[in-house]
Order: C-alpha cells, then structure tokens, then sequence
C-alpha cells in the first residue's frame, strides 16, 4: 500500500515511525513542515506543502482538526482521504473515497507508542474502502474497530476523560506533594492499583473512600487542607457526583 | 513481634494475610466482628470484642476512622497503639505510646494486595518506637516513609485525589461506552498510557488535549454531546483548571 502521510506532530511521528517499520506499506513522501532534510534517515523525500505531492491514492492526514477540511480541499477528487482525529466527523473530508484512521491513544513529544497496544477505530464512506482502513491498521499491528463519526466522538470524550483529567489529578497530586516535601514516587503504587483493579472489578465496583462512605468529617478536613480555589472546585464536584452514582 | 490486630474490613484483612505470611511477625488474636469461627485457618484465635483480647505490647488497628479513638481508650495505658488511618491524627491515639502505621494503597473488597510495592508511612510519639513500627514494615516488606501527621494528611488527600477521583472518571467513561454500544476495553490501553507515561514525563509535561491547546470548538462539541449535568460540571472544572496551569 502506498501511503502520502501529511502531518509531523506527535501523531504524524509516531504513524510514520508505525508505517515505515511495517512490511506491508510504503510512504511515497512526507509533509513535513518544522524539517530541514529533502529525506528522513529512511529515505522518504520529505515536501514542505500540500502543493509538492504526488498524485496517489492513499493520503493519510495526521494534522490539526482545523486544517482536516482545507487540506482535503487541496487533494485530487478522486483520492482516497483519511484524516486520523477522534472527534471531526468523516464528513469533512470533501472526497468521495473518505475515511477515518484514528489511533485511540495519547501521543507525547518524544514517546514512542506501541501501535500493537493501540485500538483503531476505522471509519469510511463508501463500504469497500473499509477493508482498506482494516488492513493498514493491522499492517502497523493495531487492533480495529468499525465505528461510526457519532460513536467515535463519544468515545474521544472518554478519551479525554480518562486521560487528560486523569493527568491533571495527578499533577494536583503531584503539587501537594512538592508543597509538603514528599516525593510524588510515593502516590505510584496507589494510581498503579487504580489502573490494575480495572482487569477485575467495574469502575462503580473499585469506588472507595471519603466521598462514597458519605464521611463528612474527612471531607470537611480536606476542603480545609486544600489551598487552589480550583482543586477545591474539583474536590466539591467529585465528591457530589462520586455520592450521586452511588445512589442509583 | 507478638501483635493483636483489631479490624477485619478491607484494610485489616490485608494485614492480616501480611502479617501471617511473614517469618517475623506474630498475630496473638485478631478481633473480627463478622466471623462466626473462633480461630482463623491458620490457627491464629479470633475475637469479637475489644474487652475479650489479651494484654499485650502492639495493637494494630485497622478500623474505621471514628472507632479510632474509643478504641484507644478500651486499651491498656503502657501499651504501644498503632493506627493505620490516612487522614488521622496521631493525637487520636490516647496511649503515651502511640503510633501510626498508613500502608499508601487502595484496599477493595477480594483484591489482594501485594504490600513490597505499597509504601508505609509511619509516625509515632515516642522516638523508640518509629523502629519498631519500621521493623514491622519491613517485616511485610513495605517500604517506609517516616513523615508526620500534617504531612500524612497531605498525602491521604492526594491518594482521595489519584485514586477516587480517577476512578470516578473511570466510571464516566465506561458510561459514555455503554450508552453508545462501545466496549470498555477500548480505553484501557490509553488508560495504561496515561499511567506509564509518568515514568519519563511529569503530569505537567504529560498533558494534552483540547483544554491545553484551547480548542474552543472541540470543548463546546464535548458539552454538547455530554448528557449527565455532573459530568458537565466535571468537564468545564477541568477545563478551566486545565488551562490555569499552563498560563502559569
């Protein structure tokens, strides 16, 4: 399969690093705005714009939600167009050929991700380029799910629950920690066993502590103990919301 | 060390099983209220009440907060009484030899817990006694954290924070999945993510998603596609609180 990936932020790295690993596919060229080099160490020539690529079937998009619909605007009618973002519906892609490539992941600067542990959920507009989407992903290793622009927005939702909320409770936990000379090591094992205990209990089952035992000494003492306006927020919040689950 | 150990929720029968499994370590009786034998299989005597228990040097309690100190005032004076409660004073324990022994962890109802990767915080009012109560740590293979009672509540706060609310975000999403035909098992590799990433990335330098990069259209897409007025509110919290951190 021959591939234009156009986009080299997190994402586009990693998929680039995904693709050229695989056997099964090639990248014919890069867009690669932030590069100096005509080619990577690879040997894929590398375009600065939309303007420098080939005319070729596959053009897989790793580029902001913003730029999905101007770059599609940009590309040959009669390509196939993928753009990999969990929460922009298929219908921005202009193309007849559409498609949605999403890696259901969080991509850092400088971390390489394991596309074997990474779901796809593939998407497209017309039935038979799905087999298409399936085997790229399964080229790269990746297990993939057949779902709709709906369920996919949904499910980037989640994502963002899980993950970016999930990192910001740990760095408010991480600032209370600096705050009273304690290592933030300490509070590994617990947010571990937070993540384990999912392989055998639900989420609703796993709930422990002050807010679920209804314990208003302990919350009253940490409201006291919390000095952010805004933890405090979020502390009041969950311990509603963590009680009201609890009565259904 | 001979100990008597009071409590057999969550918490005490994971020390129960810790203690029994270490060579060092000696459970004269264990006072559990809810069992109906009078000697556990390992053949250590259980009692049911306070008032039924020998004269000896370490109590262990593992009760619930509030019982802490009437317990305290049930217990021979000279003895040496350890609490294991996070958000508990040391002061609670009325005993001139009084101590804290806060195994950091999330105990659930049939989840064992494997104590050499849970740090144990320790605190006691007589300088002596801190190495016994690091002995028994290391006795159950914990490591060990001398910290005192202002810090400790700190940290119990902390573990409320990256452990119940984050599992309460848990709980949101797998809602999110359920209500639309989507599988759970989706999200936990981005959930393993979010964890392991701490291993080479701060949470500060962790975070991404639409609230860090201010993208107002995907923020507003998400509370509309939000239907429970809780998560609302839990979205806008930390989206807001999201973008605070990194003005600063």
């Amino acid at each position: 399969m021959k591939i234009i990936l156009i986009g080299a932020g997190k994402l586009g790295k990693q998929l680039y690093r995904a693709i050229v690993l695989s056997n099964d596919l090639e990248i014919i060229q890069w867009v690669n705005r932030s590069s100096k080099k005509t080619k990577t160490s690879e040997g894929v020539p590398i375009v600065e714009e939309i303007g420098d690529i080939k005319n070729i079937e596959l053009y897989l998009l790793a580029v902001s939600d913003e730029s999905i619909g101007t770059i599609s605007n940009s590309l040959p009618k009669e390509a196939f167009v993928v753009h990999s973002a969990g929460g922009i519906s298929l219908s921005e892609i202009i193309q007849k050929r559409a498609g949605v490539f999403y890696p259901l992941q969080s991509f850092s600067k400088d971390r390489n991700i394991d596309f074997s542990k990474t779901p796809v959920c593939v998407e497209s507009k017309i039935k038979t380029d799905l087999d298409i989407l399936k085997n790229l992903a399964k080229s790269i290793k990746s297990s993939v799910f057949d779902m709709n622009s709906k369920q996919r927005e949904q499910l980037h939702l989640a994502a963002v629950i899980v993950n970016n909320f999930t990192n910001h409770l740990f760095l408010e936990a991480a600032e209370i920690c600096k705050k009273n000379s304690l290592s933030f090591e300490l509070l590994k094992p617990i947010i571990k066993e937070t993540f384990e205990k999912l392989e055998t209990l639900s989420p609703k089952d796993a709930q422990t502590g002050p807010a679920l035992r209804r314990d208003k000494k302990t919350i009253n003492k940490h409201l006291k103990l919390i000095e952010s306006p805004d933890l405090r927020s979020i502390y009041k919040v969950f311990t509603l919301a963590i009680q009201k689950k609890n009565e259904k």
